[in-house]
């Protein structure tokens, strides 16, 4: 979904082997590329029971990947919404995972970064967390480089995504969450509602969406993410105060530990979606009582 | 699956902005990285028909999307033997979608390779075959970038698959069929049969697993895959004189023009996966009656 196409022009043609089998071949490096597209799969189901898409959008560093199996193999958020009922779409940002990505410094302005394994278990809150630690590299084994440069054309996909789907509740993480905010902000029409789990940023203007904001209850005493935090719960008091149906909570493990960045992944990972499921149908209810006519909620 | 640690030191901590939110974040660029892993998705149904998995290999700049639907919206290969019975394995290859890719030239040693549409359009051999020509751009945007260094981490990758799945029918595709006939050439005990699509080359090898090259009736006629069709059909020589079951076929579009480079796309989409499936079918009973306690086939 999404993507343009792009021109280059003026680089040297190379000669590439690209099999033994065969002479290399001369490359014309130029020509014209697709560029800032979005890979979306989607897994619908014969009897849905509710008529509005899901929508699953990962964090930074990571890919759709993010919500298929847990990195201690049990199944993922993706899994857990399809039982519930939705019809599920599962996308990697745009130049993340199966979107592909084009050549730096000619089309993206900036280099990529590289997400260590010391950064992903500092930033992830990992240490004394819910987080399967036993499974610390089958997850970092999922990540992926990322650019910084590249906000806007990974918002231009997501808003082409949510004008095919016309209608849908998104449930996003990390910077994916960002993403989801400021398009609820942007676009409101395409929203049933939205979940934030640990957003790395909010938007300037204040939506009208239906918001549910949570954190980790640790990620105050992150210097990274405590900022964060404060300017997320600054935004949610902003929605409240225009009349919005906003919430902020914070995530409790009762059974141990607290969460980390990535609760999808630990261990009380059904625990949290099943607390995002029932705050949506709450809402799904309230849009149908307000409209009947659209059976927004098929037969719950 | 697979991968290592790798560790880089001697690069300059950067100052990287992750987000509008919290000030620039010094990356320390050195540290552990995974690398050379691969991104697998498996779809198991409740009753297989066949006890053997089949894994599906992608070739060269693609992922494994080009499994899941055809550009022009069908479903795609990966749907039709989930549909026929089998538990169906879908990759991306090393440093390609899900699967990330590494830094260069620190890890990989050249630089990557960017496909042109122009190049596409050519080497997949689209003009008049029976690619639907209308979706030729949402084919390209499911293009990603590669490297022609990588074919050992490639192998790694996919032999540790395989030893995962322990035992498996390969069909792949251009390069992945180039890896899979290398595969099947140095532990054969890991296949029960190998279906090469328009391989990219050949191993020097000849093995000794039940194989099939497959090869659009055009391929002969282009000039940087007509030495490569030589090359496989005299490696196809060599397996039969070694007693292998082997057997090198050209596909046919009995209802239209020749097949493109890549037929899982092309409009008779089905009809190269009925022929392949009947094919492997016919392995498997074999295999059957002469180890009828493995029960490779469960009720075929």
């Amino acid at each position: 979904v999404g993507g343009k196409t792009v021109s280059l022009s003026g680089m040297e043609p190379k000669l590439i082997r690209f099999t033994h089998d065969a002479p290399p071949l001369e490359v014309d490096q130029n020509g014209e590329f697709d560029a800032f597209q979005m890979y979306v799969q989607y897994v619908r189901l014969a009897r849905p029971r509710f008529r509005t898409p899901l929508l699953l959008w990962h964090g930074g560093s990571l890919t759709g990947a993010t919500w298929e199996t847990t990195p201690d193999g049990r199944p993922g958020w993706q899994t857990f919404f399809l039982r519930r009922g939705y019809d599920v779409y599962v996308s990697d940002a745009v130049e993340r995972g199966r979107s592909g990505w084009q050549r730096f410094p000619e089309i993206y302005p900036t280099e990529p970064v590289f997400r260590s394994k010391r950064e992903a278990w500092e930033l992830f809150r990992i240490a004394g967390s819910a987080f399967p630690a036993e499974a610390f590299d089958a997850m970092t084994k999922s990540i992926v480089p990322r650019w910084t440069s590249t906000d806007e054309y990974a918002l231009d996909a997501y808003a082409a995504l949510l004008e095919r789907v016309r209608h849908a509740v998104v449930v996003a993480h990390s910077q994916g969450a960002a993403y989801a905010l400021a398009l609820a902000a942007r676009a409101p029409e395409r929203f049933a509602a939205v979940v934030a789990v640990e957003p790395s940023a909010v938007p300037a203007e204040a939506g009208s969406v239906p918001t549910l904001i949570l954190w980790g209850e640790n990620a105050r005493a992150h210097s990274f993410w405590a900022p964060i935090v404060a300017t997320s719960q600054a935004y949610h008091r902003s929605l409240q105060a225009s009349g919005v149906d906003a919430a902020f909570e914070e995530m409790h493990n009762k059974s141990g530990p607290p969460n980390s960045h990535v609760p999808m992944m630990d261990r009380n990972s059904d625990a949290i979606a099943e607390r995002i499921a029932t705050w949506i149908e709450r809402r799904l209810r309230e849009r149908r009582r307000a409209s009947p006519r659209r059976r927004v909620l098929a037969d719950a």
